[in-house]
């Protein structure tokens, strides 16, 4: 009896139990096993100086929970992440970039992909022309106006990509008109799903940095909304509609 | 001899060995006892719009590393962070704050104090015009020049408060002629010591986000320059200073 309880502790699921992973998976239930999915995180930091940047808000902690659901799914992942500090989730392959241009790069080498799911908050604009030395304040005069240049648009770019995943996922975080802002995306980024979430309310009120996040899935089909969920149901969720879209137009 | 061992294993300063702790220090190993030490960390985040900001690089871990040595040295401390993810330091009261306006509010909320070490790594300059709603890219045109404002210097403001602190001490992070700079910022700020670092190489070679500092002691009278060091060495070494200084001047 003391041996069988010994055996049952060391079992996989029970240990992955112990370290608050969700058991592995038997095969039935890997319905991403085969498929290659790409996964981007976090923000991008584009350098004012070596010391400035300009960045978006992220904690890439819902992109990190994609991943990790993708490869408990089964799917080989790759994960190209912005500059966070968080842990690798178990099995995935992970890319450490800075700026938009940067991740754009590490994206069209993890091509082809099967399914891309663009969760980072890339910054539209880098600095125009960045300085190789801290920048001085001068003390006296205004401070001359930060000239802007627009970054690649990694989720158009891919959508016109000769190697365009088979199903093309976005994330928008909005303020105001969440929906129909999402729908204009879908449209005029030419991508298969908007995964989208309502970024206002103050310090502490927004998502942006905490655990739970409520979406709303726009196709051209549908919109569909979900509750306030944890970032890890959400991940759990979106990963199952990932497949079910990859198995109904499995050629 | 067992109830021995149990007992030594249980000792406070075991307890504090088993979870990575220095032990608490005798009193008379408590130098700052009796005193108020006022400590900023992390960088600050300067809103363009709800989900855009300006930042300094900066991990926090220097100033955290300093108000925990403080603490453990006998001083009641108080440490304004910026938005950074780390720990509040056992015996430490923390007010965290975003903008480089509120890091001001809140370091004069905490005066008076005996020694104001300011390692935050402020923004030197915020947007002028922060939008509330998400700013939309254009698509078309070049994007607007971006506005910027002076920010508050808070380290000169406190130099010449009516409260200024027995002991001041800035931080300054250069890329070039690093002790000259701090010379230059110790005379111009009117504060007692400037704690310079290095901070040029590329991402991975730079003490930012790393665990490790190598820094220069500006003074008046000296420059002293010590080897890179643990972050945590160069805390425990700066608090012995704070507290030589604090003495030497005891009214």
């Amino acid at each position: 009896a003391i041996l069988g309880e010994i055996r049952r502790l060391l079992s996989p699921g029970r240990r992955a139990q112990a370290v608050g992973l969700p058991p592995l998976l038997e095969e039935h239930q890997r319905p991403l096993s085969g498929r290659h999915v790409l996964v981007t995180a976090g923000p991008t930091h584009e350098p004012i100086d070596p010391v400035r940047y300009i960045a978006n808000r992220s904690s890439g902690k819902q992109g990190f929970a994609i991943a990790a659901a993708a490869a408990r799914a089964g799917a080989r992942v790759t994960l190209v992440a912005g500059p966070v500090d968080l842990p690798t989730p178990e099995g995935v392959t992970r890319v450490d970039v800075t700026t938009a241009r940067e991740m754009l790069a590490a994206v069209e080498g993890a091509l082809p992909a099967d399914c891309a799911v663009m969760v980072a908050a890339v910054a539209d604009w880098r600095v125009a022309q960045e300085a190789g030395q801290k920048l001085k304040k001068d003390g006296s005069a205004a401070p001359a106006p930060l000239e802007l240049a627009e970054n690649p648009d990694i989720l158009a770019t891919l959508a016109i990509s000769g190697q365009r995943p088979r199903l093309l996922i976005g994330f928008a975080a909005e303020t105001e008109n969440v929906i129909a802002h999402a729908q204009a995306k879908l449209a005029r980024k030419n991508c298969d799903m908007i995964v989208a979430n309502d970024v206002s309310g103050g310090p502490g009120e927004s998502v942006m940095g905490g655990s739970r996040n409520r979406v709303h899935l726009v196709t051209v089909e549908a919109v569909e909304s979900w509750d306030d969920l944890p970032k890890e149901e959400v991940a759990a969720r979106l990963v199952d509609r990932i497949a079910s879209r990859l198995d109904s137009v499995r050629p």
